[in-house]
């Protein structure tokens, strides 16, 4: 059986411990020096401190499955000493803290899946966004394995064990293979691709979309109380967000077909927490500012990719190779994000002849 | 103002009134001889009997605007003859009624939106499905602009105007601007396009895969109870069944972006009554018989073009044009549909290696 060391212990590093642990391999929880409580609860109670779930709104913590330990950051060499895989576990957040002082001690020997999703600025701010594991590969010169997860999962519903399905992406497909063969279960199904920039971008740029569908629900309620969840309007918005999407997609060189993946990770954050609270109260008409005001305390990544993907189009806008309007949901998106515009969906905008 | 008759007083047929006289134009809306009732209700109250909205479970009744009269199918010819556009507004089931007792008394002059969705065998029953349109054309010599509707809308929600956007389609990009001219309004945007057979099967293929994505929550209630919706499950069915109906239209030769109507309007049916009920009752483990049984008196569109769907895409595969493989919801869909079979979603089906 094998030895899988997370580092990171946040809701969706610690819920890749539910599928692994079914096939039986061990799973060491390393916490960053952010996640001393989540460990120090968990040593005690073998309960995860942040992973939860709200039933009829009591908040339930899950009890971890068998075969997790519980270790503090001061323990992660002798964790990662004898792993046979490596999850990087942080948030966006946390990704400076994991490349700066985790990268350095992985061996070229150990693979690596991360379960951060985002993309960044290649960094010559010319509208370039790379994924996250090329970016990662930047700290260092040793030939590090990076692979990464993508498509439709919630934490709290992989810890539910709700049947999920995933793409693992990567340069090498028989590590995939190998790395799928730890995880696969009857709840917990798994694509490869070596689609990494396209996997990752597709699933990535649902956090901006995600926020842009999310609209139409805080303005049915704007329009009519919180009686009425209208789906005509989510609708519009999600097929504009999809064809956006693949738009997108194109110009950061991703494969078409991951379009799909990003599209059923779209549908899943939409009705899955702090991205639709936020939509919400700007589609109610709340400036950005407020909103945060209301939400304080909130880590939202999806704010900070979206800002990040918005400003990269503009950036492709400029130099010619993408045009605005073939985005207005995005540039909307960014006016309420960074303008601190008032909800005004450009509905015209997204009217299109097509002759064939 | 243009004077729009609409034959079939049906729900959405019915609900196109709302954009129409807000645009200040009449509506005449012509019951088939199984709308006697609705029509005479019309004439009493000015309320749609049928068209209604659910609110904290008391059903209402709309009010139909200013400009709408009720008109019984004996007055038909008169509502004809000095209009400037006929919708059908009859369903699936209707059509047959519609192409042989409303086609021939249609001027070429008048231009006809039909808003009825879905696909029908050629006739040759090899597996090529054609679109209503198409299919209405075959019924008469005449010269016929036969125009239609596709995207997501439901019809209670366009009544409680809830922002859409929709496309028509039809072969003569000018006529479709002067029916677009006349319904668009600040909650009813139209996008026009010439693939008619693309718009109108990518709209007709959620009808299939609506039931599939409900399968999902029927699952979740099964396994927790119905404290719970789960939606990574759903996700993933979502994302899958986006990935088939992209393939199943380009076999069916529509342009690769009139999928992202269908992925709207895919959206819109998983959230939106009927097919959703059918779909989460088989996914609590009913076989389609029970489930049709208890869900009685309820005519269900979708199921008749989720099996021509399926029995089409299973001519397809006979003679190579089509692999099965590709297409394991589907597949499974028929499985329950037509074979009665319990649900058993087909995860390491969806499962693929893709190598760039």
């Amino acid at each position: 059986m094998a030895i899988i060391t997370v580092v990171g212990a946040g809701m969706m590093g610690s819920a890749m411990a539910f599928p692994a642990c079914r096939n039986r391999h061990s799973v060491r929880l390393v916490g960053s020096p952010l996640d001393r409580e989540i460990i120090e609860h968990g040593k005690r109670t073998g309960d995860h401190l942040t992973l939860c779930h709200d039933v009829k709104g009591v908040r339930t913590s899950f009890h971890m499955p068998e075969g997790v330990s519980f270790h503090q950051y001061e323990e992660l060499a002798d964790c990662i000493r004898d792993a046979d895989l490596l999850i990087c576990g942080v948030s966006s957040f946390g990704l400076e803290w994991f490349c700066e002082n985790v990268i350095p001690v992985i061996p070229e020997s150990l693979p690596v899946l991360s379960i951060t999703k985002g993309m960044i600025d290649d960094g010559e701010c010319k509208g370039n966004l790379i994924s996250y594991p090329e970016y990662m590969l930047r700290f260092t010169d040793k030939k590090l394995k990076i692979n990464a997860v993508g498509g439709p999962c919630t934490s709290y519903e992989l810890a539910d064990l709700d049947p999920t399905e995933v793409t693992f992406c990567g340069p090498d497909i028989k590590l995939l293979r190998f790395i799928r063969s730890l995880f696969e279960t009857d709840f917990y199904h798994v694509s490869l691709s070596t689609d990494v920039r396209g996997v990752e971008c597709a699933v990535a740029l649902k956090n901006a979309y995600a926020l842009g569908v999310s609209l139409a629900i805080g303005m049915s309620y704007r329009r009519e109380g919180r009686v009425f969840e209208h789906y005509n309007s989510q609708a519009a918005l999600f097929g504009q967000a999809s064809k956006e999407m693949a738009r997108l997609l194109a110009l950061l060189g991703g494969l078409h077909d991951s379009i799909y993946l990003g599209i059923g990770d779209l549908y899943v954050t939409v009705f899955g927490g702090r991205t639709r609270r936020i939509g919400t109260l700007l589609g109610e008409g709340k400036h950005f500012d407020e909103a945060m005001a209301i939400l304080r305390g909130v880590t939202l990544e999806s704010i900070v990719i979206a800002r990040r993907t918005a400003d990269a189009l503009l950036q492709m806008t400029k130099d010619g190779r993408a045009k605005k309007e073939d985005f207005p949901l995005l540039m909307h998106i960014r006016e309420l994000l960074v303008d601190n515009a008032e909800v005004n969906i450009p509905w015209q905008a997204f009217e299109t002849e097509t002759i064939r």
